[in-house]
């Protein structure tokens, strides 16, 4: 069996063990009823899909997707998103019903990872998707949505910075001479390598003042309060008035604390053709999620309707969050011995009609008691009179 | 693109729309309360497993699997099952902890499918596993389990079926001339192919003793009501004992009337070693689930321990349910003009505050504002007196 051992699992894939179970069910449960509440419904699309249909239009690069090929010769993929199976979804029917619809969905998606670095290659994603209203209003509703959700669990050190990838697109236009250079620019700011930005600006050998904007745009752009702040940079444009209007939405709904324009934001998800944002824990370095318009791809499936929404990384979300755990406090076990199966059953029927958690094991089938018994907030002995537990 | 049409999805793979997403949350809920309660925790595997480990202890046959390379060179396989991958985690770290362990799981599974004949690729599976216990308390344990899990969802008309795997060998041994005639039989036993059973016992040119014996054994063996009804057919052994014990605890249980032995039983999930049991909604040809006692698996992972369980395809229960779905009847929508969104956020605020699942739309937004709002039972316009919805 080549050099791999019984136990081990695919680079990057992990078991979930009952403790961290219950604090993702926690979490599900939680973002279930509040997306619910907000008239989203939940939705499920299949883990593998088509490379033609789904794989070629998701953003992920290639070489994150796990690919496969089935009986018919055709190239299969795991979903490494579900942006583009929901795209796909409502293009084909639910548009169909009803417009703008509102989807929701938590499931898990497939990145393949190529080294053992600690990223996970299988992870659940928690995200809404409102599509078909191009309005400035449905952009609102997204961060407003992905704001409250965050405050359901009690999160309230929080940062959610917006950009816009049409502002950054004329920002690099008009600063760089080629589009060769817009886009080594726009990957360096996927990647945030901010100082590969500054050299790469410098080996251009551009005017002075284009160098100069460009260098200034970099130090300053990452955390406005204000959109106006970013007019210095960039000529008058609609993108500019529709983040003015943005700002006054969030301002009304009371959030525009927690809210900071970054027009440096440019996302690996090259769907993103409007506003787009990242969602922050803060003290946390990686984003909790992030989300944005994206008015292409459901014309890749035939759609001409625009969309916008987000996606909270749950196992980041967890890693915020603290009592959560579910505690097996309430377990009771009920021992027996052969001959008493039936009193016992008896026994745990009236604990388990009281509403407790209630196990019935054969006591001799037990291979090291003291340590089984542990497990336990109760233990009952048939026979003997009730004991408790540690 | 080759032949493949955007909107399509691999074969045998598919889209859970609202309502149906709701009923299988319904299902989820019911069983993970009730399993809970009865003492298993719940765990989850990766979708992706090697084949090397899990894809070839598990007993779905090559053909059903779905392969994958890693950029490594290994084989990866989607998981077909959850008793194998449960069987791994159990024996690396779990039952370390605590022996014997019950474990529970929801969990799609995944089995390619060679032409579109309807049968799903993935779906659903919900189940426990009791490990290291090799009592017959263990094997009714489970059985109980399975079915005071449907009678959770209100279903009073199934039917347990529960035969062995060893007393089984033991009939087809004793009436065969080779291990290739009980291998060509088990086969087509597993097959339900009655009718091919009888066909090959013919050709066999057995004695005639033995060719009645196994004739007026698949005419009979199927739909025993005690255990003593097969004593005829096999010599005394310890497997028949096992099974008057379980068929007592089943009694002592009160579940004995929804069982019937079939000795007749054998699956293709070819780990089984003990008693195996199918589930049947009454009226349904499929079964619901099944389960078993399958002592050899995890010794393949280097645990010598029994266990025992059963999984319920989500599916087909929900084909035998009614009325779990989950209405959106209380859905209200307030719809706003631009300048009334300070308005419409403060009204549709007091009705989430009062339960109420409240979409907040744009009406300008809306193409076919009819369509729309045939969706909602209650619709808010602002700046209007509330009209009510159909």
């Amino acid at each position: 069996m080549s050099s791999i051992k019984m136990f081990e699992k695919p680079l990057g894939m992990r078991d979930t063990f009952p403790q961290i179970y219950e604090k993702v069910e926690a979490v599900r449960n939680t973002g279930r009823d509040f997306l619910c509440s907000r008239g989203y419904e939940f939705i499920m699309t299949p883990a593998v899909e088509y490379f033609d249909t789904v794989g070629k239009a998701s953003a992920i690069a290639d070489a994150h997707l796990f690919k496969l090929v089935d009986s018919q010769g055709n190239t299969l993929v795991l979903r490494p998103d579900m942006t583009t199976p929901i795209a796909r979804v409502a293009t084909s029917k639910l548009l169909k019903e009803m417009i703008p619809i509102r989807l929701a969905y938590f499931a898990s998606v497939f990145r393949a990872q190529e080294t053992e670095g600690g990223r996970p290659a299988e992870f659940d994603q928690m995200g809404i998707e409102l599509i078909g209203d191009n309005s400035v209003f449905a952009d609102a509703e997204v961060i407003v949505t992905a704001m409250e959700l965050l405050q359901q669990y009690g999160l309230s050190q929080f940062k959610v910075t917006i950009g816009h990838a049409g502002i950054l697109n004329c920002i690099l236009q008009d600063y760089t001479e080629s589009v060769e250079q817009q886009d080594i620019l726009r990957t360096l700011l996927v990647q945030r390598n901010y100082v590969g930005f500054e050299e790469a600006v410098e080996s251009f050998d551009l005017p002075k003042a284009k160098t100069d904007a460009l260098l200034q745009f970099i130090e300053e752009a990452m955390n406005l309060k204000e959109i106006k702040d970013i007019e210095k940079y960039v000529r008058k444009n609609d993108a500019l008035e529709y983040m003015q209007q943005l700002a006054k939405l969030l301002e009304i709904a009371n959030l525009a604390d927690y809210v900071a324009f970054d027009f440096t934001l440019s996302s690996h998800m090259s769907y993103y053709t409007g506003m787009l944002f990242e969602v922050f824990a803060l003290g946390s370095g990686f984003p909790l999620g992030n989300g944005g318009r994206y008015d292409g791809l459901l014309e890749v499936f035939g759609s001409k309707v625009g969309a916008t929404g987000f996606s909270i990384r749950v196992d980041r979300l967890l890693e915020t969050l603290n009592g959560l755990a579910k505690e097996r406090e309430e377990a009771v076990v009920v021992l027996f011995e052969e001959e008493q199966f039936e009193e016992a059953l008896a026994k745990v029927q009236v604990l388990r009609a009281a509403g407790k958690q209630a196990t019935l094991q054969l006591r001799s089938s037990l291979v090291d008691e003291k340590a089984f018994l542990a497990y336990f907030s109760e233990v009952v002995v048939v026979g003997q009179e009730e004991v408790g537990g540690e």
